[in-house]
């Protein structure tokens, strides 16, 4: 089964709860970019996250160039965002430190 | 030293020689997309690319959502290709299968 779709009232009283991250332009996904000291600490998150996301069965979009990692966060079945997507948030903020 | 930039013939002439490369539209770098049959295959995929990109010191600018992985190669020092993103992209290509 499919998780729920949150409403843009329950995204916007849960961001606070995350760090940095902002409901994206269409409402279909929560975005943030990290910056890291250089690449090999921003790849070093990325396989931290990528553990997380496999085991979850839930992934992340996102794109990498050097020290910053861009990502967006939706979940695809439901064309919009869900818990999956709160909760890999707060895994990625916990994992960046 | 920055390496030397190519020219869009000396690219187009390497082409050929890489597997589905092309140069993208403002000519500042060469792009392909690589789809995996799932997260798992295309993630240990930008794990080995990661380690061949920080020995040579030249990153790839990479999106992933799932399976697939979207790359463009630059060499942003010069604004455009040089060897090193041909090298890179032969990296790839082999890493790939």
């Amino acid at each position: 089964m499919s998780p729920a779709k949150l409403d843009s009232t329950q995204i916007e009283s849960l961001l606070p709860s995350l760090e940095g991250w902002h409901l994206n332009g269409d409402g279909s996904g929560i975005e943030r970019t990290f910056t890291f000291r250089d690449f090999s600490e921003a790849f070093g998150f990325m396989c931290r996250v990528a553990l997380v996301a496999e085991k979850m069965n839930h992934h992340p979009d996102w794109f990498n160039a050097y020290k910053t990692v861009q990502v967006c966060l939706s979940t695809h079945d439901i064309g919009g965002v869900s818990e999956n997507d709160v909760e890999l948030a707060r895994a990625m903020d916990r994992i960046a430190g």
